[in-house]
């Protein structure tokens, strides 16, 4: 099913993408992230085929992004809830490109002010919204020789 | 290999990631963010089969993520560079959770200023960061009838 194992990647989504970047993968932790936590739930709201929920499931255990509750059902970890920012920006451009028509099926708010949330843009450290072409890449702490000088060589 | 379309589903993650919820798409748009356009490029550059890229890269075209360039190369239509912020967003997970140690591979600067960029987190129209566990879902104008029941039953 897989061709290439991403672990050996020297870059944070290749590796994000080995834990979470499978169709199924993302959805359950949107259900959990809205509150699913037992298997029959889970199995029910996504139309999902047990055999599968149950190894994804297994695997996101294994990668401490999901936890085993003492009722038998399943939570996020500290570590799962942080991709909420990311399934929320994948949420959006759904919104935006997808559902630009109908309006976006879910909306996110602050539930202790019920005010919406702001958009997820690329921003500088000021807060000022930066459209992606202005956005560049540069070599990090974490960069191998190879992606420093692929990073050195990207964009001009 | 697929086991379910997500085109019905009433979910902009779901419909997001039918189009770019497989393991290369986003690190062929993530390629693109960085400049890549030869096929030849993105086949080496990423490591990946080029049938498997052929497809993928038609696929994009087919969605409007991707467009075939004059010189023979592949662009991101506007549609495409605005997926950088959930790219983004992933790619900070793994900085946080994977590369934690060494740090991140690649850092995103803003050109104009050569400062690096906000954090992506999930903040209040005033711009406050929130906790996943403060965020709320409601139904939004494009929910359908099932979506709504989903949203009213969710968190608590």
């Amino acid at each position: 099913m897989k061709r290439t194992s991403f672990d050996l990647m020297n870059c944070s989504l290749a590796r994000t993408l080995e834990i979470v970047g499978e169709w199924w993968t993302l959805l359950i932790i949107r259900e959990a992230l809205w509150g699913t936590q037992r298997f029959d739930d889970f199995h029910r709201r996504l139309g999902i085929a047990r055999n599968i929920l149950t190894a994804r499931l297994k695997r996101l255990e294994d990668h401490g992004v999901m936890v085993r509750l003492g009722g038998g059902g399943y939570g996020l970890t500290d570590k799962g809830r942080a991709l909420f920012p990311a399934v929320a920006a994948l949420m959006q451009w759904g919104d935006d490109w997808i559902h630009a028509e109908s309006g976006p099926p879910i909306l996110l708010y602050d539930k202790a002010t019920d005010l919406s949330l702001q958009r997820i843009d690329l921003r500088t450290v000021a807060g000022e919204v930066l459209p992606p072409s202005q956005v560049g890449i540069r070599a990090g702490p974490g960069a191998t020789l190879r992606t420093r000088r692929r990073a050195d060589s990207a964009q001009g």
